[in-house]
């Protein structure tokens, strides 16, 4: 059995942990000779031959050279359904999409350029212009009026949500239809990029129906991440997709059947496997650390640590997986984790390097 | 951080995958150049060089070359302490070492060669002759007065034990002297070869306290398995020792903190693990087969491939963990995977190989 994954990055090795115990090659196309996931991966170089060669092709990030995907969807090997890819192409799809499935989302509109996302901005009092394609950890996004938008459009323009809380619903759904949520989870930004998120976290009944529709959409295989919003108000918005792992769903580490197992489970038409236990656990992201305080950290919980070339401001690193007997504790400890990995500096952390401070 | 790890099977294989999250440079020295353990580990090619240049060093298997571990003891960085090793090298020495220790096992005796242990056999009635060295599942062992021992000694001889069950206790200290033990597990042979066992069984106080006495005879770093018989009359029998991670523990990958993580945690001098949570766990081990029925027993459990290049007749190939709600069922699970595995052939399971069933 011959599982291709497009992209390298931590969420490709992290299935490849996921993948190591079964007889199974785990093959990864990056462009970068230097992807993380190369250390524990069979190294593709020619990504259209290796489709050819593998039984099943699945993707770690959206922005994947089209034309291998989809050559895999054409040779019947693309887990989850090409279209999936094709609408993280652009937000702009992605909303139009979200919306032709009923699937609430912030209020928004495209404009043609820079200056109509300024009248827009000026109508609705405060916006955020995004990029269509290319933007991710809150890169391309300007905060209308304050911020500049690129001259050049076209770009999404949306409300700015009086954001309450954010959560994120992690499902799973395999080839025949079976279906699985873990437990949501409550994931804090700081500028756009995840610092920290826990779960169980509450999520209404109507987030798990939303989850549903996009799933059946083109009948999903694999992992699906959907973000939302609930605002002051109450309303619950989808805020985007990742037909993929996501950094969200990094606590599932710590069950029985992870995220990144489930994935690789579905890719390859093995059924899902449903976690036994569910400890509450707090996720802590390693944000442009350097080397981290390992002996610290171990005492609070688990260190994942991707093996990146070089660290760099807001690059994600690693992370720690902390579970405890209740989800206050966890929290409790997550909040001692984010004191010794950026000490006084937090929230500045997503700003630049921290060395090590073993 | 690094450390070298001595021998390349599959006990190093999957010390690798728990230490693959760790800011940490996993170094194998095995002679095989097809060791399974090369697959996600630093190849070592130069051991006494990787000695100096690793901060710590252990070993997977008792065979190691001696001057190689002699030389980590020297510098200070071998775990556990090189007298285990020693011991080991011959199984009357640790016999030995045991009695010393007031640890009960077999009675036994040393005969001078083949003729004198025939002599004690027919004192005895029965007896097992085993060789010094060398022996492993089984190897090296002959039923007296039925097999015939070799002609040249010494060999240890001792009495067949009237076994009711066998069990055994896998224990990890760390350094600073904590102790942890996992659930004993109880273990099913077939001509000396482990085929499946499960957890958690029920050991008497005492055979903790012998695990204990064995521990802090040289402050044993590390996991230590001790493999215990219990007789028709209630005695409690300690059989072997296995200063390593041991097969009779492939359980604990269920569990948050397997043996595998807690060795390479305490070699490195991270505080020990404790499991959260711990459900019935039944292990199966694949022998000598050559393509695991990956999707009839994924349905059942987790199958643990170790990749290596060959099957051969009862070669550890790989395990099937199955986790349930009871210990009975955990039990009937195993009993419908190893009909998978070894379909009626069971159990001749150990004489010869199967190929895919898939
Ligand atoms: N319309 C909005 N109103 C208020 N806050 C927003 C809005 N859109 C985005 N944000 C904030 O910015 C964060 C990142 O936004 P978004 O998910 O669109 O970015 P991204 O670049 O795709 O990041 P990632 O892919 O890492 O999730 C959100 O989680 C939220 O905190
Ligand atoms: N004295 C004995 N009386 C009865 N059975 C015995 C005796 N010694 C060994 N056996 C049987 O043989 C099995 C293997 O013995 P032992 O542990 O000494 O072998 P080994 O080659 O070291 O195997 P491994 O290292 O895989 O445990 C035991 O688990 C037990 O079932
Ligand atoms: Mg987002
Ligand atoms: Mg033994």
């Amino acid at each position: 059995m011959r599982l291709l994954v497009l992209g390298g990055g931590q969420l490709a090795l992290m299935m490849s942990w996921a993948a190591a115990r079964l007889p199974l090659d785990f093959v990864v196309y990056d462009p970068d000779p230097r992807a993380p996931a190369y250390k524990y991966a069979i190294k593709a170089s020619d990504p259209l031959r290796e489709v050819e060669r593998a039984d099943y092709v699945t993707f770690e990030f959206e922005n994947v050279e089209w034309e291998v995907a989809e050559y895999a969807h054409k040779l019947g090997k693309l887990r989850p359904h090409l279209d999936y890819l094709r609408v993280k192409k652009s937000r702009i799809w992605e909303r139009e999409a979200l919306g032709e499935l009923g699937v609430p989302t912030p209020r928004w509109a495209v404009a043609r350029d820079g200056a109509e996302a300024m009248e827009l901005a000026a109508k609705w009092g405060r916006a955020i212009a995004k990029v269509p394609s290319g933007g991710y950890d809150g890169k391309g996004q300007y905060l209308l009026p304050r911020e500049r938008p690129p001259a050049e459009g076209p770009l999404l323009v949306e409300e700015y949500v009086n954001i309450a809380r954010e959560f994120s619903i992690i499902a799973a759904r395999s080839e025949d239809g079976d279906v699985y949520f873990y437990p949501p989870a409550q994931n804090y930004y700081v500028q756009g990029i995840l610092v920290w998120n826990y779960a169980p976290a509450e999520a209404p009944p109507e987030a798990y129906r939303y989850v549903e529709k996009i799933l059946e959409w083109r009948r999903y295989v694999g992992i699906l991440a959907v973000e939302f919003f609930e605002d002051r108000s109450g309303r619950i918005l989808v805020n985007e997709i990742a037909p993929r792992v996501h950094n969200t769903g990094h606590w599932t580490l710590e069950t029985d059947a992870s995220q990144f197992e489930n994935h690789v489970r579905a890719a390859v038409g093995l059924p899902l496997r449903r976690p036994r236990a569910l400890a509450p656990t707090a996720m802590v992201n390693l944000l442009g650390v350097a080397s981290p305080p390992i002996r610290e950290l171990e005492r609070l919980g688990k260190v994942y640590w991707y093996g990146k070339a070089e660290a760099r401001p807001r690059r994600k690193m690693g992370h720690v997986n902390i579970t405890a007997d209740t989800t206050a504790e966890a929290i409790a400890k997550a909040r001692e984790a984010m004191r010794i990995i950026y000490g006084r500096k937090f929230p500045e952390l997503v700003l630049k390097n921290y060395g090590s401070r073993q």
